[in-house]
């Protein structure tokens, strides 16, 4: 893969020090975000040219959120400037039962109030392998939706690869169209996604069939089914024992053959946010690395989103070899001198 | 002084550390201030019963909010919650000849969207000595400006007396009013005001009389002759030599005599933000504590201003003795064992 | 329960960050807090009226203190000023095989050395559902002994309910009198109790009847026949399996019925001071908010308790939903967005 | 001004927070900087392309390195891997009579070690205004010597302007060949240097000519008759009253006029590192916003100059306004909301 | 000078960071200091070999106290472990016209309740140059002060000299004794001590002769006329214009030649505490480096002093090279690379 | 044992706060140290004197190691100032599959340059009851094999017994010689060694007997058979499960007996470096004061190393009581008040 654009909102992240909790805390550690651009920069960090096309309020915020952006690797030449602020989310960290905390504050940001002419697809598509978002982007605004679905259009036109992070987040989607309306007309130009079941349900209707034995499969089936141009889809499926400790497992599907991955042991949970991101992200990397190789690419993905978990921040700042060698059993993370 | 009942917008202020400009910050310091709270907190350290009314949002970051207040002797009770956020505003501390700068994000929370009819004014203001408030709250929304007038008319019928720092700024007030259609009704009902002649300009369209040998009494002349209620005008004069150094003396007019103060030499200031405030708050408190002496209140009230720059956050956490003691003229900071 | 009174010794906890040992720190994170205190604050973040009663130095730490307790909801108000010195504990922070380490200094503090006339029992009690004080306070000096045992008079006298953390530390008691000189006649007045077997022997010189198959309701049988007021006795059970890891139960008598809890897994202890109070104000306040059932209120507060390891500092800060959610068996600590 | 190239090590700087002396620090604030990336950085906030020629090892701390300089706007994309270790300055800060202290690292680092022929200079140098080096560079190793003199003989070929702050340290150099064999044949192909008496007087033996009025002026004007490409040369002249208090002027020499400015008076210094760096870039930069108005363009640069002793680290981190308002004579740093 | 020995008190100083006021601390900075250990640790700087004899609890506290003196070059070998606690003083950095505050907490700590006999001065003072206290260790306790006077009993006949600071604490000295029946015994075997006029009134009832044109001579020559074994007499003159600017001058009579030095002028106060114990111990340095010269002597001690002031904790950390530049009229600051 | 002396290398270690990448530190923890200090400084928690002999540069930084060793115990009176640079290693903490990093820079530092003349190992070495080297020391120059083999050398002829760790690094050895041809005369000189199998083959081309069961105990049996003069040769074992979580376990073997220990479980690791260093200082203590029972010293010793892995930094800051209690199967961590 050598370029990828994404689009979709960066928030500012604040999060208290350690396991504070909000209510205890005196400071926040800075960090900035956005599931698309988290795709984007875990990509960068492995060479892959990234451009993530956002909106940002033109002060000295909006300054320090593309500088961050661009210390990380991202290529942030489309960013545009405009709007009046910069959206917070606030992330508690937890502990053992004790569940980590957000809260958003994203709402009439400079991202949610873009333009939906400001952006030339044609231009920034060019030459790319894939375009991403998530079910985030159309959900936070009307000229968000129109802006998104105008690059999926453009991408499919110019033949640039399209994959999407459904992401059915209910409490969203204020703007007066429900995701119903909207989210089929983009995942109808998708190639890959990530998408469970209950994502399948709420957005598409869809549910398994009875009597089919894997659930997800059977779903799937009839999601690849409705959207013909769709070649992959994949979930990861997590078992929360406790806020410290998880278990992970990927799982991908492509209309024929059903692919898994082995038990990934998350103790001593780092950072729980972006894992998600880093899993999507590693596959689209993956896919052409690995020659389109789906069970060795859905293996490096569900060890990059299980290492996500030991780096702080969303972005899963790790080496391809770090990947590997997690992917390919090596679990001891031995001293490395 | 037994009661001060305070009413407006309270936001959470992000600074980074030291000098740190805003692109280099990697944490910010947290604080929650606003300029009514900031008045309410400074007679709160002095022992007067401090009752704060505003709105935040019902999690745990608005509760955060109110325990910080709570933290500095504010009576939080009757503190509403609803609405969807928290307001933001950044400060980076400037030195020498390179200027502190504000961000503000402030509107759209959960005090602009309040409901007018959710504060029980005749309970909340009852034994109050003084009802306080700043031009900022009835710029900020259509509510907040309806309960403002709903408060002071109430103080009015209860015989509280009222504050304000007029305090125009030109880029709030865009709910749908101008400030010169709301601001005279407001002032109508205070006794007291904090206001310079660009003030009087924008708000009532009062100049200085031309001849007048001095142009702010010339101006709060006329402005009291348009107010009757009011019994005094204060102001401010600030020079700025650099971020680091500025001089500051204060002023009050009562009709008749014009009162004014030496001047303050404050080198190395540590946080600008919240001297007009603890001026305010001071002269409030003075005024019943020097038996309506304005000279000795005016005294205090400028040096408890000028303390305020040797003291992080908006809050002027200073004792009514260390006050004392500049007012009356030692200003050595001898170290006190 | 509407309002609770706790009295007791607030100490300034001076802890290192993370797992640095004390010889390592250069800095100290500062909270204040106290076993009795820790109960108070508990169950105000639920919505109780928590005063608490004590003595402080008349100085700026000493302010620091009550402003800190104020912070996180306490009814500071009857806080007594006096003496000379903030008394102060120093808490390391163990892990695996490593011990958690306290050392104290607490002694001929403005507690200890309160004045037993200074606090007006009647009108603080006044309305109170229960007063609540720990072993400790006895123990500190022969004046905090003699206000206690008022206290503890005046609740019965009122029907305030009464109880106490009996929790003998054998290097207090250095002002003359014994433990089993003074704790009888204040648990005589007791409603409810948390003690252990060894607490029982020490205290009482009771222990288990040779024969009875669980010996704590065999102590607690004679407990309870010794001091006829006695509704219930709590007490949990620790397993440590390292400084890092434990496992808690939570147990209770009434008389007749023994009720116990599963066992709390308690990986990832954040920190490991105050569960014990963590669960009695859990306790205090489940007991009426499920009308009396013991075995949910015996459930609620060891959840309680469960959760206070991984909060920082003394405090139990979690919400009731947090603590249910534990209690009912929800362990997973789930991203909550 | 479009491009600018500059060439020159980059070293991690490490600083104690605050005033710490280096014996007591527990802690290093982490940046990373050099004299002609700082030039580079400097402009990079005003808009122009500055591209950083510059070698550091292949590891982590590398990485870290570009991804500083990346996020304060350098193009690092002629960056070269190779060598084995980043060089380190400790910058201890000063305050009143204390001086700031710097203790070197710099020798033998991935820079030193440079291959001189893994630079393509035209491909790098195309489309540049101007190159900039100082006189550190090829004091460091013969092979950065001999990289530097390619880079201003190509420079020279493909007319991009070439300026150099000539810096002699004595205690550098240590390579074999002295700074009077290798300095001459560098500054021969500038168009502008920065240059004091002292530094003429080492590097080329040029002393003022008695009777002279002004010395400088005196010595530059031999200076240009030497090295017959120079269009102007520049310096600045500080006054140390403490650590903690300075004054600046700039001036300039064009062949024909001597240009000077008015003092700049700086209190409160928050970092001393780089003004010299700050000078000629906002000269560089200003040289072409003003059109070749050299008066203009020293105050301009003056003013950048005094700037950026209230910035922490050794980049100019001011914006165009700022730097403006200062040297049109605002030094008055009001608050900016 | 080879050797010295000083015994008193060393209590664990906390500091909020920066200007944070007592109320706004999260965290305290932790140092451990006294005024006679921080007499020994600036000579220790400057390789005398400095044991310090005090009495510290024999815990992990007690022990990183140990350590944090012998990390600074104390001999720490003489100090006794036993007692309960560590002293502790808060320090408030204050600014402008805002006071530094301390805050003591150093009563019944273990070098109050020393055992007397426990110190084998004969051993300690061995070859030692001087024996250094103040009068703050007499002050603390009747074992303290019987301590001292055997300190200074051996130290005469072993030919060792003794200096001492006087400095009377009224609010100290609750042990039964007054200072005027105590510190008379004490002087009379000194060689040298630090005097102030009023000290000299509170302590020997000794005043200015009227008529005597300089004060602080004519009060001292009447000092060493009661103590015929004192040689020299110091001071200095603080001028405090605010908490971040003081003019300080130094001054010494020898019975028949005053001596005193210019103003050295400190703006940027960085700490406030120790420049006494600085001066002291650069002149007990001084006197033998400079060979008696007692001009010499007090200049290097003031700048000392001087100097102590941009150093944060109690410790004069300067070199030689450092004080001397500064002595000699250097006030410069200028960046030493 | 009274007194130990150890030779080697003092590096400055660099680590991020928490779990932070290299490239998102922004500060870096400063702790120094080197494996052969290392043994020193845990030996002198225990009260025993340790002599660390090397060599560092002759200003602030190099003066900040000294001082930073001295804290912790280690007499500093053999270290030797020369050179240019102190080395650094900069440390990345991993997490569960995530591995720690170290990246070195070490080379031609001040040790590395030392004079092998410099140190006088008669004086050094006198009283001595071991001397400890690892074999780093004589990896890093020739001049350091050099000293080294002269200290081997003059321990065996004065009587002091020797130990090393034989730990081969193969990026090291850029010298000239190889390991093989300098480790064996090393060796030849000492009682005991750590040694593991690899380590015998790569430095002495010894290899397990096949037929032996137990290959460790063959290959150590043929080292002694080879080096004479050893009496005892040690090894740990560990299970890296992640880098969160390993196993340890200790073995030793006297020629005849092969002894071992059960296995610690080391969740929660703090960090992971140091802890052989602490086993080999916890054998040569124990051996002592275990009175050479081999079996009670290895449970000591690695008892020590488990708990290494909870104190932050490379040094073993624990108690004798702490290891004890481990050592006997205690792993409760239990809450110490």
């Amino acid at each position: 893969m050598k370029k990828i654009v994404t689009f979709g909102q960066i928030m500012m992240r604040l999060s208290p020090p350690g396991f504070s909790r909000f209510v205890q805390a005196h400071t926040f550690d800075i960090t900035y975000a956005g599931g698309e651009a988290n795709v984007g920069i875990a990509t960068a960090q492995w060479g892959v040219e990234a451009v993530h096309v956002t909106r940002f309020p033109d002060h000295d915020i909006g300054h320090a959120a593309v500088m961050y952006l661009r210390k990380y690797g991202l290529n942030t030449s489309e960013i545009r400037f405009g709007g009046d602020r910069i959206p917070v989310y606030y992330v508690e960290n937890g502990a053992n039962a004790r569940a980590s905390q957000v809260i958003y504050d994203r709402m009439n940001d400079s991202f949610c109030t873009l333009d939906e002419t400001e952006f030339d697809w044609e231009r920034i598509l060019k030459g790319a392998d894939w375009f991403h978002f998530t079910g985030i982007t159309p959900a936070l605004s009307e000229s968000a939706a129109n802006a998104c679905l105008k690059a999926v259009q453009t991408a499919r036109k110019l033949g640039v690869k399209v994959s999407a992070d459904v992401n059915y987040r209910k409490g969203l989607w204020q703007w007066g169209k429900t995701p119903q309306e909207i989210m089929p007309a983009l995942v109808d130009h998708c190639d890959l996604i990530v998408c469970g079941n209950s994502n399948a349900d709420d957005l598409f209707g869809i549910t398994p069939k009875s009597g089919d034995k894997n659930s997800w499969v059977s779903t799937m089936k009839q999601v690849m089914e409705r959207f013909p141009n769709l070649k992959l889809v994949l979930d990861t499926k997590r078992q929360s024992i406790s806020a410290s400790h998880n278990e992970l497992k990927g799982k991908a599907f492509d209309g024929n053959t059903y692919f898994k991955t082995g038990s990934h042991d998350l103790h001593h949970i780092v950072d729980r946010i972006g894992s998600g991101d880093a899993f999507i992200a590693a596959f689209l990397f993956g896919y052409d690395y690995y020659k389109n190789d789906v069970q060795r690419t859905l293996d490096f993905a569900t060890a990059a989103a299980a290492l996500k978990h030991t780096v702080e921040g969303d972005f899963n700042l790790v080496s391809i070899d770090e990947v590997e060698r997690l992917a390919t059993g090596d679990t001891s993370g031995k001293l490395s001198r």
